[in-house]
């Protein structure tokens, strides 16, 4: 293996990628490379959100010779509502992962199969929900707080809980707005219900839902998904790992997790640390076992156990066309359905978990909080016994890894300002520190880069070199999800390498914090701990979160999570980038709505700012920081 | 005004749309008949449902030479999840409306804009929900039965309550494969979340969850829509009212109430009565005011008031092309955008009162429970004084009316049926004098029709030559929504006259109990009436739901309510038929699981039918009565 003293460039992930479709071909493997061939060019009226099949009239499309749906709904109304509906394809996606936590925190046991690994966290929550704490068993106050939490997505009457942590600010504006989220699954129905045929199709209702749904991801189930993943699994503390396709070990079976919720992954990774397992690995001719993860579960058990992370969403068919990888353990969302035929052409176990994601060519074993260590015990034994399996000449792992710093939750940043902080004039446990950096100037703000890949964008590219623009204009990247996997990857979280590519001041805050200029604060459910960090920021310094040189980009998102992201970001005060649009092209209203002046900016202080040019988008976002700064006057 | 001594045929409606297009030529209106002709052809690829855009590296459409989308999605794939979500769209949006309703009964209070209409509903709900009602005040029952209602919509353990009015035997058969619904918006959630990208992509898992959705829609949101609407507002009694674009007067102030939710029609029909407002308009040269009803909401005042009904959703246009309309007064769903533009070419007031359903070129009125006098006042006054600016040349009102006689909720059925019992032999109260017809042969079966206009169809054809097929084959039919409208315009509700379109056996029937051979029971979240008729005739007879002959229909749908109305009725048990496909077409695996042997039928004993051809309809389902009743021996 190689000593990577410098950033492993694009050019570099491609040509790997390349020797790893070589060797698909070998095999007849399909690709999502040769797919996107396929299904180009795209179909116009869909890529501008110009088409509408909400009722079987249609469908019907936006043309100068055809302006109105049969309907009679005109191109604004088609769009808003195609937007809606995309944007609670998310909402519902995070926030149902946050309630399976919430049923996994339910099903918690005194030496159960989950237990509470961060009871402080647990309490600190039961309070702030003004629930009795005081001498109560742990695991009663979980169960408590986990039927409290459920009741989230379903109470008839109030707002979420966890919208009481925005600064007060935020809090008016949505109460001004009428966009304070209610219970999580009613905003994800009430916007299925106001785009159904002859409902809603004002964009100004549309967007308002958007917003209100939006944030009751972000302030409700990511929010929760986050919180009481820390709870059940740990919250994230700095750890050290490693990151690209080279982490997967030739003599080892390599078990890849993919998907998003830790509770699987986290049975798995035990598992393969099971002395019983590892021996049956060695006698099976496997130096040991090797769990890597893809896309959010690597995240997840990257942050809090270190494990290495082999890709992110795009290379997901990479982990098998290694020809070493024995199996590739999902749970939901983001999975490629072309893993089923793809393992097929390998020796390669495709093991589907969730009746949530169930999936054509692969082996189904349902997992649940109760018989999860039956069930991940079963899924490590498979995949070790299928390591015979393996066909040698197909086995190429290339020679590529980062090291990779990781787990930067937002407690752990404020122990880290902690460690900077002048004991003789700062308060602690507060984000002050990293204020006075910004005031000063050494670092001139921030950047929450999050997203996925999308083929529509050079993969990886976008990512990596506006975070090499950001870091060379001393502005501090904080990530998550596929962005924070395209840093790792390259080496942007290696705290010795990574400080090289800053500006002067932003590597003297490296320096002195021992931190990477990049910040991995975890998954896509975990850009509510970056809301979190937010509101502290403007809480402390007494700034609105708008007027902070702090923003938002997703330059490679794809998924509906991102859309329904991006609307609780912008609502949330930070205006957002994004390098793909959201089929809202078409629409010049909506395009008002959601860029304009006249829009939810009169709302929520913010905007979206859609840039297909990454160049160009680095410069607008640098601009609008320094004009942030000169705003504040600093 | 004719007297009309027969059925009035489709030709004669279609004479009165042609003069009244003529009328709208005159002011340069647009109209669905034109947008049609410009939308067609339609997108093959939506059609067959196998185009994706659920995320954004797409869209993606399947083709021969592109098998799969870039995720490597398959067309069963793609076509089940475009399948899932339009099956949500309906659940979410018929339970939202019942949620409404629930809303209206917790702002119910004595001498409030809303009271309990029918208190002995309400206190045996209670009981079957097992709650406490002795020696509670009225209001207050009523109080904690929405708040029990409200849960129903969001609670976090346990299955719909009204499930448990379905036969033991179809219990069982929900309980086997996995279906009995649970919070209906969870429901709606999850489905948005397997249908996300990289969640489900296998069809079985689809379709599941589409009858899961399906289930807690008919047996809950519609369920709860229908027995509160009772509550609050009376539940129905037959009652003689009159039913097409001839209700409209010349001589009076028209107000049109079009859309679903009886909060709001309720108040406007009492406030058109007020005499202060009959005053106002008689100053104003009007002979009086005049509501009448378009849509479901029509169905909901005929049903308690007699109000006439001036149509259905294909005629909504055609009431303002009258020139007579006032104001259009609409709530939610499946209410024409077009109808923004068009009122602007006539005098006519467009008036939307919901956030749910915010249209360009309306005047918004937000109505809600609480200011629903306030708000029904103002609306009513807004019409009255419209009137002097009609422009008299511009008026045209069809001269067209049927009487119909409508309003059999189960309740007024079963009323019906007492009276024909034989009161020696005879159990009262139950479906038995109707399964005896059944089983003496002296009707073959029933059929519940139900569903929209669709223009793939000829408007009302569909409805009303099936009807009379199955009249004529001694078939009783049951109909609600746009369904019960098309035979009420067409004079199929008279019970004088329709009976004559009978066989012999249907006729005796008719003739004995008074009734017309096809009985409105409401609107479309009225199709649970036909559940708990379906079921009360199940445990009447002890036969299971899927082996009497009984059928259900919508040869006309439209909307996504229409396919999770034909998932619930299909996992009730019942053989569903559909004269439009639910863009499907493009999958033969979801083409299996939804009308084949192997699919949802080894689940719930009863599938689907697409059928485009009607009269080839009507013979499958006249042959699939027989076929049931030669199963049983009778």
């Amino acid at each position: 293996m190689k000593d990577w003293d410098r950033l492993i460039t694009v050019e570099e992930m491609e040509a790997a990628t390349a020797s790893l479709l070589e060797n698909g071909k070998k095999v007849g493997a399909d690709s999502w490379q040769q797919r996107v061939k396929n299904q180009t060019p795209h179909c116009g009226f869909g890529e501008a959100g110009t088409c509408c099949r909400i009722c079987s009239m249609g469908p019907c499309r936006i043309t100068p010779k055809s302006p109105r749906g049969i309907c009679g709904c005109d191109v604004h109304g088609i769009v808003g509502r195609n937007f809606l509906r995309f944007t609670v394809g998310g909402t519902a996606s995070h926030s149902d992962h946050g309630r399976e936590i919430m049923h996994t925190l339910y099903e918690t046991k005194e030496n159960g199969n989950y237990t509470i690994k961060d009871p402080e966290k647990l309490i600190r929550i039961a309070k702030e929900w003004e629930m009795e704490t005081e001498g109560k068993d742990i695991y009663e106050l979980a169960h408590e707080v986990a039927v409290k939490g459920l009741m989230e997505y379903g109470k008839p009457f109030g707002t979420q809980l966890f919208a009481k942590r925005a600064p007060e600010h935020t809090q008016q504006l949505w109460e001004n707005a009428g966009i304070t989220p209610r219970a999580i699954d009613r905003e994800v129905a009430e916007a299925m219900h106001m785009t159904h045929m002859g409902c809603s199709s004002l964009p100004e209702a549309l967007v308002h839902q958007a917003l209100r749904a939006g944030l009751s991801d972000g302030w409700g189930g990511s929010m929760m998904g986050t919180e009481f993943s820390d709870v059940l699994f740990g919250t994230p503390k700095p750890i050290d790992t490693t990151a690209n396709l080279g982490v997967m070990e030739k003599d080892m079976v390599n078990i890849v997790v993919h998907g998003h919720d830790p509770s699987l992954s986290e049975m798995v990774v035990h598992y393969a640390n099971d002395p019983e397992m590892i021996a049956l690995a060695k006698s099976l001719g496997a130096k040991g076992i090797n769990v890597c993860g893809v896309c959010c579960t690597a995240n997840e058990v990257a942050m809090r156990h270190g494990i290495p992370m082999a890709g992110n969403f795009l290379s997901q068919e990479n982990v098998v066309l290694t020809g070493a990888c024995e199996a590739i353990v999902v749970d939901i969302q983001c999975i490629f359905p072309a893993l089923g035929p793809l393992s097929k052409c390998f020796h390669t176990k495709f093991i589907t978990t969730s009746h949530i994601a169930r999936m054509p060519d692969s082996e189904f074993i349902e997992f649940s909080a109760e018989s999860a260590a039956e069930n991940a015990k079963a899924i490590v034994k498979t995949a070790v016994e299928n390591f015979k399996n393996r066909t040698p000449e197909l086995v190429n792992i290339p020679d590529i890894k980062a090291n990779a710093r990781v787990g930067y939750s937002v407690e752990a940043i404020v122990k880290v300002l902690d460690g900077v902080a002048n004991s003789q004039v700062d308060t602690f446990g507060t984000t002050k520190p990293l204020l006075e950096c910004v005031t000063s100037g050494v670092l001139r703000g921030a950047v929450a880069m999050v997203g996925c890949n999308n083929p529509k964008i050079r993969p990886d590219y976008a990512h990596i070199e506006l975070m090499k623009k950001f870091l060379k204009n001393d502005i501090i990247v904080i990530v998550s999800g596929c962005s924070a996997q395209a840093a790792a990857k390259a080496g942007l979280m290696d705290p010795v390498l990574a400080k090289e590519y800053c500006g002067a001041g932003l590597k003297r805050v490296c320096e002195l914090a021992g931190i990477p200029p990049v910040l991995h604060m975890g998954s896509c459910v975990d850009i509510s701990r970056m809301l979190i960090l937010a509101a502290e920021l403007s809480k402390d310094s007494g700034i609105p979160i708008s007027q902070l040189p702090v923003l938002g980009c997703a330059p490679e998102w794809m998924s509906e999570k991102a859309v329904s992201i991006g609307n609780y970001v912008v609502a949330t005060g930070l205006d957002t980038f994004l390098g793909v649009d959201p089929y809202v092209k078409g629409s010049s209203e909506m395009g008002e709505w959601l860029t304009g002046e006249n829009g939810i900016k009169k709302w929520v202080e913010a905007n979206y700012t859609v840039e297909t040019d990454i160049e160009k988008m680095g410069d607008l976002m640098i601009e609008r920081i320094e004009a942030k700064r000169a705003a504040l006057g600093i």
